[in-house]
């Protein structure tokens, strides 16, 4: 077997099963390992920031890596955007680059780059395979600092002589590190915190203690000591609706962020990162809490917070049934014009029992979060590197992920022109995405920031750079141009029975909502 | 002034009178001064790829440096694909990243990543402008180092708060170094070489040389010495057409170009690069001149190709009549049936006085140089980094550069995909660019590249990784999406028809070719 074969064997073996890929030239025998190897699943995307996006969703879902497949130098650079998101999201990919064979790279030919240069910013893990007896091993390495503790990005560059010339095998993992665990010590200092005011205390979570479990336990918590439970401005992943405990995140405009943390103590970290501002603004501050606010990390990425909940739930005796009861909010189809307000109540009222909804709806999701913790329970996907483009690749990975699930994407129209060759792919593989649109023909959010950031009100040359309304963007022809239905409403009644139609059948669909 | 309008009025002032902008927050002060100061025509895309690529196309017809508006990293980690294409074509950009405030950097926010080692790899020079005072001097030092000799793409990364702080003003743009000139030993010996065996003699083109005027010289030069003048396999840009002197470039594919070099025993490079293979294959080499040729280099990117000729000319005593007539080919508009040989027909026909083509028919277009040397005066431009998505966002900068000159752009559905945003901005800016899209819903240069490297002949599941045919891409569709009229046609009547009427109007158009 050549070099190429032994590493798709390799992965294989290694658990990682599906490959997201945009290949040339130097990927051609990779390509060709595909037919002799079983069990591989290979997902063209026709842009690279598809095909890193949707290994992004992947992990988020399935909590293994897939690998990409992109085409040197400048196939990588185009999958950056969506690595530095899943990056953030501390997702574990092993991205697999081609190159040329190690004697033609000296040449210059038109191709060239430095590839492990455009791969570091974004990579914690990048070699280079030397030879084709090296691929299989490199590729277990890869593998293994890709499922490592937190999750990382493995970039293997693999030139083309090492796929093609002969290999001697395949190649076992490695052990990665023992299993995530906690720190019994910093439990008991978040345990003394509780018992010495938690009135005067956050808890602020984010990673594994956002699934059921951990916020389970941390209704708990909240109910015995009275702290209060909030989430990051944005996560990876949250289990969210009804029957789970529903939390708020940290406002994402300042000065609405600025006073919710204004008299909190402490805040004990779980998984989280100390609060910052999105960006900065003139005369206002980094940081969020308030400077006289003690931080204490209770669990970092990688640790198992739900067992250190637990801990912390047992040592400040806290039990379940200490869980305040939340009153959710009330639900209703909605009539009448769309606005923000109603379309969260159709989306509410549509979102099904187990669907995964990927949510980059910017400035029209900001009230989102009320009314969807009354839905069918969920999961929510948010971008974590602020790299718009995000939503559409992500929904496909989770949909490979995750194939009896509906997913759901909400996007503006702006950040979904990024990435909009997503929707081949989704047409392609049949998959079970439903993306909505948002199209208020402006990038909405930096209308907000041009006065956050203290320029005023844009005048007209200003005002172009950040409207999309000539011409007008037809979503329905762009997702038609690419295989999948699409459907634009204007008033609640259509968006209601667009939804509700969309969720009820299989397959990709898209609807513009015109606002 | 603060830091933001200063470098607006230092570009303005220093000849950047272009930006191709996609801003985010971090670049909303910069955006707030174009209602400031006059004379900056700033042009929105919605995908990074399309603005550096647009930069690109803009300096190779202009001549002169555009500068870009990206936001952080990822908004430059978009745009690298295409700045890579333009670093290899020698293309002069001033490219601007917006950046945290300095003091923000360190919290780690979500948007923070290392953007100096992103831009590094496609950059020739990277600075991070330290405080507001500086912002305007560091603008200068970009224009000069990207109107260098030759030009190159610098990258100028602003943080947020050096452009909302005051400024001391303007800044002038230093003296680059004296202008561009050539070796006159490099020039004798050159000429030596003709001399002493013209006939076994490549003089190979590429930059300046591919001018009217430097390619009427190279005729002059061949008339008189017996050399072969071709052209490299890819150019910037290369003037075509009737009456002008038709060379020959050097073919893609390994198996034609190594016998077309086999006899030379010197290869005189004037701008070229010494001629390697674009890819490795197994067993084959990667140069592909004989082993005993001797390579001598007259001019390097950046010199005065044009008057190194002149002086070569001189040394061997070639007159402009020593140029051996040109025999062109027969062309008129096609019938029947669409292929390669109907379609190159029906361009050459179509190409209107004084056209811009922009070429990146990566398969469908192998055949198109024979008769389009019989059409009206063009110039044609070529993709020299070899990676794809490059040509509609050239076209859009090229049309910016020329607003009197028609645009046509010639892509494969498959490149098309990658930065199919470019449409929106020809819509929005009105831009005399038709784009006709070579839909075979194939990777096609895959499938012969599957064989070329050995590979053998692809089966099931790799096929599905070289075809686009499932779904099919509806072009008209996706232009219609984008508010550019498509047409799609079948027979060469409807392509001579659509062509025709394309070119007659004026405004972005485009055509499906289904193959």
């Amino acid at each position: 077997m050549n070099g190429a074969e032994s590493l798709v064997r390799t992965l294989v073996q290694g658990g990682v099963d599906v490959c997201f890929a945009n290949p040339g030239t130097s990927e051609m025998h990779f390509v060709a390992a595909l037919d002799r190897v079983e069990g591989m699943r290979c997902v063209l995307g026709l842009f690279e920031g598809v095909v890193t996006g949707a290994a992004d969703g992947y992990f988020r879902m399935k909590g293994t890596p897939a690998c990409t497949l992109l085409h040197l130098g400048p196939g990588l650079a185009n999958g950056l955007a969506n690595l530095h998101n899943a990056r953030k999201a501390n997702s574990g990919i092993v991205n697999i680059v081609g190159q040329h064979a190690v004697y033609h790279i000296g040449y210059n030919a038109p191709l060239t780059s430095d590839i492990e240069g455009l791969a570091r910013p974004m990579s914690a893990w990048v070699r280079t395979s030397p030879d084709s007896k090296s691929v299989a091993r490199d590729g277990a390495a890869a593998i293994a600092a890709a499922k490592g503790s937190p999750p990382q990005i493995a970039t293997l560059i693999l030139p083309a002589d090492t796929a093609w010339n002969e290999a001697d095998g395949i190649a076992a993992v490695p052990e990665t590190s023992q299993r995530a665990g906690y720190s019994p010590q910093a439990v008991d200092t978040a345990a003394k915190i509780l018992r010495g005011g938690g009135g005067e205390t956050l808890l602020l979570l984010t990673g594994g203690a956002l699934t059921e479990p951990g916020l389970a336990l941390a209704a708990g918590i909240a109910g015995k000591t009275g702290c209060k439970v909030m989430g990051q401005t944005y996560n990876p992943r949250m289990a969210r609706g009804r029957g789970r405990f529903s939390i708020e995140r940290i406002p994402y405009v300042i000065e609405q962020a600025l006073p919710v943390l204004k008299d909190f103590r402490t805040i004990i970290l779980v998984e989280a990162n100390d609060p910052v501002a999105f960006f900065a603004y003139p005369d206002k501050p980094s940081l969020l809490k308030p400077e006289d606010c003690e931080v204490h990390r209770m669990t970092a990425s990688g640790e198992d917070s739900v067992a250190a909940l637990e801990a912390l739930a047992g040592a400040v005796g806290a039990r379940p049934q200490d869980a305040k009861p939340q009153k959710p909010m009330e639900i209703a189809w909605p009539a009448g014009p769309l606005n923000h307000a109603s379309i969260a109540q159709a989306i509410a009222m549509a979102i099904p029992e187990n669907a995964i909804i990927v949510d980059e709806s910017i400035t029209t999701g900001r009230g989102f979060f009320p009314p969807t913790a009354s839905a069918a329970p969920h999961d929510w996907l948010q971008n974590m590197g602020g790299s718009i483009g995000f939503s559409t690749p992500v929904a496909t990975g989770a949909a490979i992920a995750c194939p009896d699930r509906k997913v759901i994407c909400m996007v503006g129209d702006g950040s979904a022109m990024y990435t909009l060759q997503s929707l081949w792919t989704q047409a392609r593989e049949g998959l079970d995405v439903t993306t909505i649109v948002f199209s208020n023909r402006i990038y909405r959010i930096l209308h907000g920031e041009f006065e956050g950031v203290g320029a005023g009100e844009p005048g007209r040359r200003a005002m172009d750079m950040l409207s999309l309304d000539r011409p007008a963007l037809d979503w329905v022809a762009l997702a038609r141009g690419m295989g999948v239905p699409g459907r634009a409403v204007t008033t609640a009644d259509d968006f209601n029975e667009a939804l509700a139609r969309a969720i009820a059948e299989k397959g990709p669909r898209q609807i513009e909502v015109q606002m």
